[in-house]
This record gives structure tokens, sequence and C-alpha cells, in this order.
């Protein structure tokens, strides 16, 4: 029995979503006026500590529980050779996760972070999705549950990232559902395919785009058909964050495209979610446009695993720490602008 | 007795620079090549740690010793109603430092850094440079002095900022003297000044360039004539970093002008420093495009202090701890790329 019994139940889920702690995010900006610095001279920083006070509900926000949480999935559609690398590839890097070899442990520490790895069914990969939906009804509710129950309720900052090969098919595949385009439009180079390779994947996505042309209309749909169970466990996870006013990090192009459908279905869906940067992956670019997100970083990064979005819990850190440790203009007897 | 006795020695010490380690270097990217990840999927972290070897000469490098060095000054051309607020504010703020209750105390703790301040001659502004030099030959090469013999030559990066009301008009001074286009190109809003006190701010530029123009044409003598103490001591400081080949992080808008002339000395002159982000005082863009630096960062900021920069050495650490610690493709048995 899974959390979610039904679409028409993920679907109520998705509509009914809390807003923010309003006051508390206000009573945040009140104090950064006050301290001394230029007004708004911290930049984003301000933003991303109101922020933080908006979700958690907050003054001062904390970051002492980060948690990141990473799933992982294997795709039906790398029989179409659509990636650099053998599928295999995912179990493998699930064993360096644990291990601790791999990016993402290094950046969890860095940021003071708890990583979970959460591998779904990596021995059944989604079916091909150019010939058939890559999950069913009860596949893909599965892994949304999977998703929704992996979130701590306690956690102060969630941070959400991915592994799996032919992952970036399958979320441009579902960025052109829903925003059209075609695979020509989102589809890039993944982990490093050449360019025989990107038309196969590009073909790959028009194919399954017209073999599931009925269902487009429904981004819940279209994120069974073209996704995959990382994918999908994304989309719950953002969803139980929400749930909990959890403020979420984005990753990079296809964690934003498996959380893309919630937004289709309430424009303030990712409201509590920031995009921690720009991947290199081309289509993220043109996602993040469509959705309205603007990343804190943009460092040319395409390595997926929640990377990206770790090294933006730093900037949160610096953020929170100059919000609760510098002194009011007042306490350190400063002058304030002329007037 | 200062280091430097003559503008012609301090001009000598600028154009006999040392290369990096290159060897070092691609060992470092030669390691890169085999962790677990696709090629240069990490980006700009794959720069950095690369850079952070080539001038460190060490593979790994490291990142035990980061320091920060914050330079003050005042400015007689307050005299002219260029800024947002008082000249008595750079002595407060020095003394906000002192106290731990700035921004980048909060930052410096943060990135695990050792601040520094070195307040220079408060009491004894520099000339209005709309009506004489800001220093005689004498106080610029004292400044200078100053700041070359405040880097601590076992430093494994030095991160530069500074704080004195009234200095984005020194540095849109000097980046106009040394590429052109006169007080509207460069001169900002500062700390938050209004529509009329920017053009009070163009026009103290403009009447500068005119009095100065007979020595325009030499960096050294411009950095003297429009600059101010705390910009020539980060010029001195870039400059001792380099002679002890020590990696260094450059601000914002006033600290990247303040170094400007050294690479109008030598064009390879900045090889060993990184633009630590892009500032929103509008000059840095065209500054740092003149000066062919791409920021690590832009993230909206611009308060000085070396608060930018101080944000980018945590992409420097996130940089580092990967390519420290993550696993090579045969250690953790992880299939490569497809041939």
């Amino acid at each position: 029995m899974t959390r979610f019994a039904s679409i028409a139940d993920l679907r109520a889920a998705c509509l009914d979503l809390p807003r923010g702690h309003a006051a508390k995010a206000a009573a945040v900006a009140s104090r950064e006026s006050m301290l001394t610095k230029p007004p708004r001279s911290l930049g984003r920083l301000e933003e991303v500590v109101e922020w933080l006070g908006l979700w958690q509900g907050r003054n001062p926000p904390r970051l002492d529980k980060v948690e990141i949480l990473v799933f992982a999935g294997n795709h039906g559609v790398t029989a179409q050779g659509v990636s650099a690398y053998p599928a295999e590839v995912t179990a493998q890097m699930v064993r360096n996760f644990a291990a601790g070899g791999a990016a993402i442990n290094q950046l969890a520490r860095v940021a003071g972070a708890e990583l979970r790895v959460v591998a779904l069914d990596l021995d059944r990969p989604t079916e091909d999705f150019t010939s058939s939906p890559a999950m069913d009804e009860s596949a893909f509710l599965a892994a949304v549950s999977s998703g929704y129950d992996a979130v701590a309720p306690d956690a102060d900052l969630l941070v959400l990232g991915e592994m799996g090969i032919g992952n970036t098919t399958a979320a441009s595949a579902i960025a052109a559902a829903l925003f059209g385009g075609g695979g020509a439009r989102f589809a890039g180079h993944g982990t490093g395919i050449d360019a025989s390779g990107l038309e196969r994947k590009r073909d790959a996505i028009d194919r399954a785009l017209a073999r599931h042309g009925a269902i487009l209309d429904d981004p819940l749909l279209v994120a069974a058909a073209l996704g995959g169970r990382e994918l999908a466990a994304l989309l719950g996870a953002a969803l139980a964050a929400r749930h909990a006013r959890i403020p979420v990090l984005l990753d990079g192009f296809v964690c934003t495209a498996a959380v893309a459908p919630l937004m289709k279905l309430r424009a303030d869906a990712l409201d509590h979610a920031l995009a921690g940067h720009l991947s290199a992956e081309s289509g993220h670019t043109l996602l993040l446009e469509e959705l309205g997100l603007c990343p804190l970083l943009d460092l040319g990064m395409r390595l997926g695993e929640g990377s990206g979005a770790a090294v933006a819990v730093l900037v949160l850190r610096a953020s929170l720490a100059c919000h609760t440790g510098m002194a009011t203009f007042a306490e350190a007897q400063v002058s304030e602008k002329d007037a």
C-alpha cells in the first residue's frame, strides 16, 4: 500500500498546498534592514535568508539539519543508445555513494549536510518510453510515494539530487511535453554523448512525444509516461517538503524537469524551492526560464547527484551567518545613510 | 623607509613577475580526469583546483591558511558630495570589524579564513583629486608598501577587500583613466547615492580626468593621483602575492580597479588572481570585461569588505574537497565512458 492510492489522490495532494509564513519573512527582512551595511547590499544573501524564514516559519531561520536526498533509477530508453555510459553505471555509482567516493559525498561534508541515497528498483528499469509508458500507474505512484516518505519532517532544508543513466533523455521528454518544442529544444549532451548520440536522443524523444500524444496535457501522466522512478521520487519529495513547509534546493536539469509537473498543476507550487545552480546541460536554461526560477550559482557544473545544489547550501550558510551574526547600526554605533 | 623607494623601483617589481608551476597544474588536471564523474562535469570547480595547484605549486593544493586582508582608507573627494554616507563611517566600520559585527567577520568564519584589517591613516584623508593628486609619490609608495608587507608569505590563498567612504569614486576614476569613457562609463550608485549624487560623482571624475590628463598614460601615476591609500595597498598586496606565488581572490569593483594598473603594466600580471564575484555596482561588469576576468559568483552583492570574495572561498573549498576526496574510476570499479 503506497501513500497515494491513485493519480486522483496524488493530484488532490498537488493542488492542496500551504503558503509560507509571511510574518516571519517580514521579521527577517526587518532585521536585515538594521544591519551594518547599505540596504540590500548583500543582494541574494538577503533574499535567501528571508525565503528560509518564510518557509521555516522561524526568525532567525536555522540550518542545523540539512538533508540531501539522492534518488537513483534505471531507464528502458537506454536501449535507444541515448547515453555515453552503460546502464550498469547507475548501480556502480550507488555503490560509490555508499563507499563515500562520489562528488556528492565530499560536497555534503563541506555543506554540513546529511546525505541519503535511495535506489529505486535498479534491477527493474522503466519501460522504454518510445514504445510504451515508462511506468504504469502503480509503478509511478510507488516511486512518488517513496520520494514523499523519504523526507524527514524536521529537516531545515531539503536538497534534491539524482543519478540514473539515461535520465537526461527522460527529463528532456518531460520538459518538451510540458512546454513544447520537441526533442531538439531540450535535449543536450548529458554525460557527454557525441553528435550522433544526440541525434538518437532527439529522435527517441520525438517518437515518445508522438506515441504518448493523448496524455501530454496531463502533467502527472506525463511524469509517469516519460519520466523515471527517480524523477517521480523527486516530485514526491518536493511535494512532501511543501506540505511540511521545508525549503528546497533544486539541483540541475533532471531535478528541475522532475518537479516541473507540480508547477504546471499549480503556478505557486515551487515557491518553496530555489534553483541551486544553472547546469551546463543546455536544456536547463530554457526550463528555468519556463518556470521563472533564477539560479543561485552558475559554475558550469553538469554532474547531477545534487552536486550543484550542495554547493549552493554554502551560499545559504553564508547568508544565515550574516543575518544572525552582524551588528545593527545602533549596536555598532555606525552612522546611517545621509538623509 | 618603505619597501619601494621610488616609482621606478615599484615599476620594476611590477614587471618582474614569476609564472605559475605548470607541471603541478597538469598533475592536478590529470587526477581530475580519473575521478568518478564525466570529464569536466564539475565545470569551474575543476578549473579552480587546477589554478590553485598552478600557483601554490602543490598537488594536491591546500587551503589550510586562507587570509582575508581588508584595507581601509579615507578620501578627500568626499568633499564633492559623492557618497551616501558620511566619511566618519570608515573609522566606525573599522571598529565594527574589530568588534566582529560586520558582514566580513561572519563570512570569514564561514569560509574558515583569518581576517586582518589594516587601517591606513584614516585621520589623514587623501587629497581631493579634483584639485590635486590624491597622493604624492611618498604617500602612494608608503601605502603600496603597507599592502605588500601585510601579505603572509605562507598563505595558501589571499582574499582582498576594502572599506572607504568615497572609494567607488576613486575606483571609477582609475578605471576611466585606464580604459577610457569618462565618469559616465564606470560611476555607479556605490553605497546607494541618489541621481543628483551620481551626477556629482560623474562630474568629479570628469574634472579629475581633465586635471590629471598629463599622467593618464602611466598606470602607477594614475593609481597615485586618482586612487586612495586602501586601493594602493590592494595593489601592493596583489603584487606581493604574485611574487610569492600565492593565489588571490579579488572582491568587487573597488578591489578590481585597484589592481587593474598591474595588468596595464603587464598583460599576465593578474593570472594568479580570480574574480571572486560580480558586484552589482555597475562599473564592475565593464571592468572585468576589460581585464578578461570571469567572476565565480553573481549574487547581486555590492558591499565591499571582501564579502563577495569570501563567499567565493566556499566554492574553492568545495572544489578542493572533490579533488582530494573523490574515488577514481578504477578505485570505485565504475565503468568509464563508452568508446
